[in-house]
């Protein structure tokens, strides 16, 4: 289980891999910037060695995990170093003993078919009534917890320098509202939680977690799906999908395994997981009643909310939007129902022709999950799944009740964020963001997308990509990925890195477009690299070194050419970049050339020029 | 060289083709519209059957020609049909002798490294000083062309369908000024020509032509840029690279080729191409003076600009905007000038501190296009190259001096249309669109991207879609694409693909944006056939069948699974649209549901739900 292959270089290529992809990304080294506040712990980030002596090394912000340190050696059986035992230890909370583990938890897998459990231990806890526990609590409270400290300098990463000028970016984006300070500080961070602004999804739990925070005047976040497959040749297989949805850039996992021994293969994912891990309960409610959505009922999802929460699930996704009033709206739609959990909450809503259970239950939902800290995702389960579909009335409908149950949620303690669509035209992007930050009093928006088409089949990362830069820049929190085979098939490693990475992109250039006050500084030394011929900075520095490398080798690939002043798009003669290199000599040789280019436009009169740039 | 290869499916993998691809798009069949206005002469479509026989078979705009007419043989030395002989014989133009062919046209190769010359024959034809023949000079005289009607029906395709409310389509968007009729007429052409606000780019020595229409109130159309290969197997080779583009759904076509054999490697090229041939002058004359552009003056460019309008290009890219004055303000630029032909006429102006021979001869130039009816492309040579250096004041002041060219360029009687960036972050892209109107007269605008964030080397056909569906909702009328290699190397057939597709889904999404009246049809059919898993249906309406159907099949590969209800994302037990079919049953049987759900929202108060959708 437990021997490790170091896949770095060529393993990223392979197609079923049995152990866990470890080893830096191609050009950078990990570190853990320590920092006051935090005795013995330092915030991961990734650093980019440049070639040139004059440009200081690039840190970028990096979930990770331990898997990209140099040699690093998983230990899947014992999990990963549970960094919050301190934090979390030092709060009085009770340890229990647990519920049970049933049959049902694992589809009835067993002998041989039943997958074993991971035999990491961990004290089991969770909060009394009337105990604080959430980081909502917690900063209501005005208590800033060891989680806000770690993320408020998380957050920093590159702002020190921007702030001193280093790299020259100029934040000078449309936030729309959003209010992103130059500086993160954990006070800061407590102010947005006891807001409802922002989240720090974290199960008392799940100690092996390195926080994060997802909030409007943060960096925006990027969701991956992953799910276990019918023909998995092993438990490692699992994790590995988490480790390398970290490794390309996912902030969180979600968790959306159905079939057997979905209750062990999850101890093994979060035992192993530095990210928050989300799940979709219902899911698995369902699996326990045989997959009839009529024989759910109350008892059978508080039970796995309760054996989630106990293993530790970060955030769950929670359909309680879906009301019986909404159903008939989706009547005349041209896709209906789109959503699993929706779908399965309107049929038993319909079917009995009574009000969903998850809304009833609300309050006690909410209960239960504050015990532990897991964390809201109010589900949208009557998204739109076409643009004929969009901004309809049962997707609006749903959207105000979901702020209904955010207050209910902030009142019983809980964090939260609120899902989002989906399929959605341009210019129908702006009013949900709009509305949602109305309706549900600011608390994050976490959208799937959204796909600004329905006509690409094969390529809704890139149709979903627009949509999801366009609202990531107009306040969406976290972006959760859509991968190449969305509405075809299950993804495959390569479907998912090319998910992450567009969401990458998608959630940078947000960054940028909001003003994020350091965001540009990893452009300009991208760009700065560029136009220095500077090939593997330009490569290491980008967000796929791998592929960048083997695009320009494909067709250049001598070492030397490495090195050249020039590329295989132009050839050495043609060189732009070359020919502006030569051209700056001349200008500087040339003296009082801007001086004698004012004197021109203001006697040419044709054409206004600012003098400088 | 004619010996033809049907390459439809497997073909397509090939990496390195000595013929061209013929045959039709998986699922659909090429079809001519005969409309009245034009006797003999249909226009092209691709009609997509579909299995529902409710259902109409969907037609859509299909540039790539007859190429995918089913048993298609192309003669590439007999060119194509030349459907614009008449139209172009009936304007009483001279038939002239040509230039002659210089060694220097082709580089000074020789015996067997010089390119044949394509021998297809066609009359070659100039206007006389003052003599009507450019489609602006016809618009503006009232006069309606034929290529004007042909392209108010080809543009026309789908509407009919949208006004008489098959497709229940509702063209919503915001169009930023644009105003797109329900139906396109041919007057409505003439007078947007009239306007300088559309293009019909159709050199009268480019008989080949299937004419269309590049402007703000059309379809968002698509360039995708070629250049020959240092190691080309032959001229079948470089006319592929055409081919290939446009099956994917290329609307007109760049040559960017340097070195050897230019000259005749572009017959081939213009006499089999069906769209629109751009090219970029400056390259060839560079070539003629060895490469250096100290070397170039007024002379060697204008005999290159009569050598490609005597060969039918349609459209020339002029860097006329950047002058002396605009030089000096790219001194302190992160990427100085990245335009190739940009960084060549700086270089030149900067050498001698002299004014460009293109804005001094500007007037000229016009006079030679205006002849064989080559459109401008007026380049942005200053075109920011990285996030830092956008919209800075080369920039703007070299549009401003594009708007004064494109009214010289009008009254000598030529179309116009602008080139513009580039690199871009999302929040600045607007004003690039709002200024290029005001500046430029409402002139169209074709944009390379923009580029949102230069991080991700390898996707910047993701980083520029995100920009280029932006623009082109603002109005950009033509966008240039961007392929995976962008920056890395050259892109080979599936890099040229992938960037046609990623630029066929922004100039979708941005015609459904700007609430183009038909554009939504694809998406409700596409959609439709989904909520009912027609799922040939949904790969064959989809813009690339084959990837669709490949990534269907990779998880479900049996082909009792493409009539499913089901995919294999959920499985045939969770499945959300079989759910929600299933619940539309049980809704429609439970009689009044709508009404019910009415008066609990009336009696529940915390709600309000809209009646209806």
């Amino acid at each position: 289980m437990n021997k490790h292959v170091n896949k770095n270089l060529k393993g990223q290529e392979s197609a079923a891999p049995h152990e866990v992809t470890t080893g830096p990304i191609a050009g950078s080294t990990k570190i853990y910037c320590e920092f006051a506040g935090l005795a013995g712990v330092g915030v991961p980030l990734r650093e980019i060695a440049l070639s040139d002596a004059s440009e200081p090394a690039l840190r970028v912000y990096d979930p990770s995990g331990p898997y990209t340190e140099a040699g690093f050696r998983p230990d899947l059986n014992a999990g990963l170093a549970g960094i919050r035992e301190p934090w979390v230890a030092a709060r009085g909370l009770d340890t229990i003993a647990g519920r049970l583990i049933k049959p049902e938890d694992n589809g009835g897998a067993s002998g041989e078919r039943l997958a074993p459990l991971c035999p990491a231990q961990r004290p089991l806890r969770a909060a009394r009534d009337g105990q604080m526990v959430t980081q909502y609590e917690f900063a209501r409270a005005g208590i800033i917890t060891p989680e806000m400290i770690y993320v408020a300098h998380r957050e920093n990463c590159g702002r020190t320098a921007a702030l001193e000028g280093a790299g020259a970016a100029i934040a000078d984006g449309e936030s729309f509202g959003a209010a992103i300070p130059a500086h993160i500080t954990p006070e800061f961070v407590r102010s947005e939680i006891a807001l409802g602004r922002a989240i720090i999804p974290a199960n008392i739990n799940h100690l092996e977690l390195e926080p994060m925070i997802i909030g409007r005047n943060f960096l925006v976040k990027v969701n991956a799906n992953i799910g276990n497959s019918a023909v998995s040749s092993g438990v490692a297989e699992e994790v590995e999908k988490l480790v390398w949805a970290i490794r390309w850039g996912a902030d969180t996992v979600m968790d959306l395994s159905t079939g057997r021994n979905i209750h062990n293969i999850r101890s093994w994912i979060l035992r192993n997981s530095p990210v928050p891990i989300g799940t979709v309960p219902i899911y698995q409610a369902l699996e326990k009643v045989g997959g009839d959505p009529l024989k759910l009922d109350w008892e059978v999802f508080k039970d796995t909310l309760v054996e989630q929460a106990e293993q530790g699930v970060d955030y769950f996704t929670i359909h309680a939007g879906v009301r019986l009033a909404h159903v008939p709206l989706t009547a005349r739609r041209v896709t209906g129902i789109v959503s699993r959990g929706g779908s399965i909450m309107a049929r038993w809503c319909l079917a009995g022709h009574r009000e969903s259970f998850l809304y009833e239950h609300f309050g006690d939902i909410c209960d239960i999950m504050r015990k532990y800290d897991v964390s809201f995702s109010l589900g949208d389960g009557l998204r739109p799944g076409s643009i004929a579909d969009a901004n309809d009335a049962a997707q609006f409908a749903e959207l105000e009740t979901l702020g209904e149950l955010t207050r209910v949620a902030w009142d019983k303690g809980c964090q939260v964020m609120i899902e989002g669509p989906g399929h959605v035209p341009m210019h129908k992007i702006k009013v949900n963001m709009t509305k949602q930050l109305k309706e549900c009093g600011e608390a994050p928006f976490y959208t799937l997308g959204p796909l600004t088409t329905d006509i690409a089949p094969g390529y809704d990362h890139i149709t979903s990509g627009i949509g999801a830069a366009m609202i990531g820049w107009f306040g969406t929190a976290m972006l959760c990925y859509v991968t190449p085979k969305e509405h075809l098939g299950l993804p495959d490693r390569d479907d998912v890195k090319t998910g992450v990475i567009t969401y990458r992109i998608a959630a940078h250039a947000a960054d940028l477009a909001k003003g994020h006050p350091a965001a540009q500084l990893r452009d300009d030394a991208l760009s700065r690299a560029r136009f220095d011929f500077r090939w593997q900075d330009q490569f290491n520095i980008g967000l796929d070194p791998d592929t960048a490398r083997r695009f320009h080798d494909e067709t250049l690939p001598k070492e030397a050419h490495k090195v050249a002043h020039f590329c295989s798009m132009c050839g050495p003669k043609f060189c732009s970049m070359q020919i502006t290199r030569d051209l700056r000599v001349e200008a500087a040789a040339m003296a009082g050339m801007a001086e004698k280019s004012k004197e021109f436009v203001a006697q040419g009169g044709a054409l206004y020029v600012e003098a400088g740039n």
